[in-house]
């Protein structure tokens, strides 16, 4: 199964690679919505997938894999895994939890690449041929999360707030953007915005305001473009952030660099394009001798796929995907030399 | 009695304006705290003084003047005070909330000018002397807090973790920062700051490092000293903010423009001033002809004076205050004509 910091899904496979049922589920991330809620939500998602493939759901599956938003730090992680094993015997025979990154990136390819996830919260990770990973973000909207819908959505309220207080003048009109706050949130003015921000925080609730951002940009409002084109260069600058370590193999495929971009907030691409391509130019312009190319691909598959496949292994056994039926390229672009 | 984002003051005061009594207790912020943690603490401090200053705890003082972090929202301190006096109805006759900012310049003042707080929190209120005011900043950690201990705090702690992203290159060596930060909140990576951001975040704890940059700062840490140098630069914008609603009048006495400083974070003043003075005097250069001179004063009183006598007069008393005896001018500057 797969977490995001708004949704999760879980797939059921057989030992043959194919899906046998796809289930939905809340936010699973335990940094946001704790232990409890966290082990709850898999077992729920992961019975009802059992019941909806017509098996019983007293026979534990043979492998969990878990792909988490969250799923970084260690002593967490064996901590949720024994919790689990205690609390829902039934659920699976082993069990292996990986982050969202990594279970995106093993859906995709097993040669490796830059994962680039921008949805509630954002990350990125550099997988190497070799397996050896490198992060960059990851660390939730109180350090990071740059480019996520999160931080758009900050981005779009914080330029309202220091405009009305004079403190920075907007680069565009903000009647839009402040309308628009005031509708999503149910506000009457800047005031009204505080126990959004406080008491009642919600960080999907306020991540979800980003919908209504792309609406406006879409729609020619010109302070909506700019946080889109913010949110671009600092997914960007996530890339450029890992590039020194990328093995030179991986930017000599047929599609140069691949970048798998997983997440709602790249549905928005044609309002990032501008700042995401101007920041990698710049970049490559400084002396990247390898990188010629990139391209940006999306998943037509969930990363839980990618999750179960890691689960298996790490049980011993192994899932056979088509990878390439798991992947959309919808972006390259070839430097000038 | 005053509060802050991390601790708390009574004063009992005669009506001849002497104080008889002081007491501290905890935050209450009601933001941070809840309401109710925010009235338990505000009846405790109060009964407490008036045990202190030999008086039977059960007469109600004549009038409760508040001024408190957070006190911005009218229906809220409506909600507070109908609260306050439904759950102890022995503590005052009258009530009366004020803003933090508004009762630290009524301690020092009654003509009014400039109130920048920088404590845990930050905020900045100018008051004219016709008695008008005007706002900047005061939003609280998640969308502002700009100069503040928890923005410096975040500022070191942002640097560390971007440097080791290779997100943004820090100016200075961050390993001062770097373990500072891991002995302050006894961690041994940058993982486990994460329970320190999420899970058991507390604001006050985490402003709170802000005392370590400020030893490191002074000790020559080249990183600590720039966190303070743009805590200096932030706040000073939040008075450029204000700066074009400022009476003329305000401009025109002895001290020129009066900046009343007020938050534990102006102790470091020696490390913000190349900031702050900075960000003036281009302010100033670019077309304010009243402002030639500004003041930067202290109060030696506690700020809960000034919402003790703004209670008092909304109760239809006055309490006698020798302003003069209550601040402290520590740095005047005079711009180059």
């Amino acid at each position: 199964m797969a977490s995001g910091g708004t949704h999760s899904k879980a797939v059921l496979v057989s030992a043959e690679g194919h899906i046998l049922a796809e289930t939905d589920g809340p936010c699973t991330n335990h940094w946001l919505v704790g232990v409890d809620n966290c082990i709850n939500g898999i077992n729920d998602m992961v019975q009802r997938a059992k019941i909806k493939a017509g098996l019983d759901p007293d026979t534990p599956v043979c492998s969990l894999g878990m792909s988490l938003s969250g799923g970084e730090q260690k002593a967490a992680i064996q901590k949720l895994i024994d919790d689990m094993r205690e609390r829902y015997p039934k659920l699976s025979q082993s069990y292996f939890i990986t982050t969202d990154a990594i279970g995106a990136m093993a859906t995709a390819s097993d040669y490796g690449g830059i994962v680039v996830i921008s949805g509630t919260g954002s990350n990125c990770k550099l997988v190497n041929p070799d397996g050896t990973q490198v992060g960059c973000g990851g660390w939730g909207h109180m350090m990071g999360d740059e480019g996520s819908a999160y931080w758009i959505s900050h981005l779009a309220i914080k330029t309202v707030f220091d405009a009305r207080d004079n403190l920075v003048t907007s680069p565009h009109d903000i009647n839009y953007v402040k309308k628009a706050m005031e509708e999503y949130f149910q506000v009457s003015d800047l005031m009204g915005m505080l126990p959004h921000l406080y008491r009642i925080f919600q960080k999907s609730h306020f991540a979800g305001f980003c919908r209504k951002l792309a609406e406006g940009g879409s729609a020619g409002d010109a302070l909506c473009q700019h946080v889109f084109t913010e949110a671009g260069k600092a997914l960007a600058r996530h890339i450029v952030a890992v590039l020194p370590r990328v093995h030179q193999d991986l930017f000599s495929g047929e599609l140069g660099l691949p970048v798998l971009c997983v997440g709602s907030v790249w549905r928005s691409w044609e309002l990032m394009k501008s700042g995401f391509t101007q920041v990698l130019s710049e970049a490559q312009a400084h002396g990247y001798g390898h990188f010629q190319k990139y391209s940006l691909l999306t998943l037509r598959q969930s990363s839980a796929l990618g999750g179960a496949k890691m689960g298996a292994q790490n049980a011993g056994a192994s899932l056979p995907l088509d990878y390439s039926a798991n992947i959309n390229v919808f972006f390259s672009h070839t430097f000038n030399q």
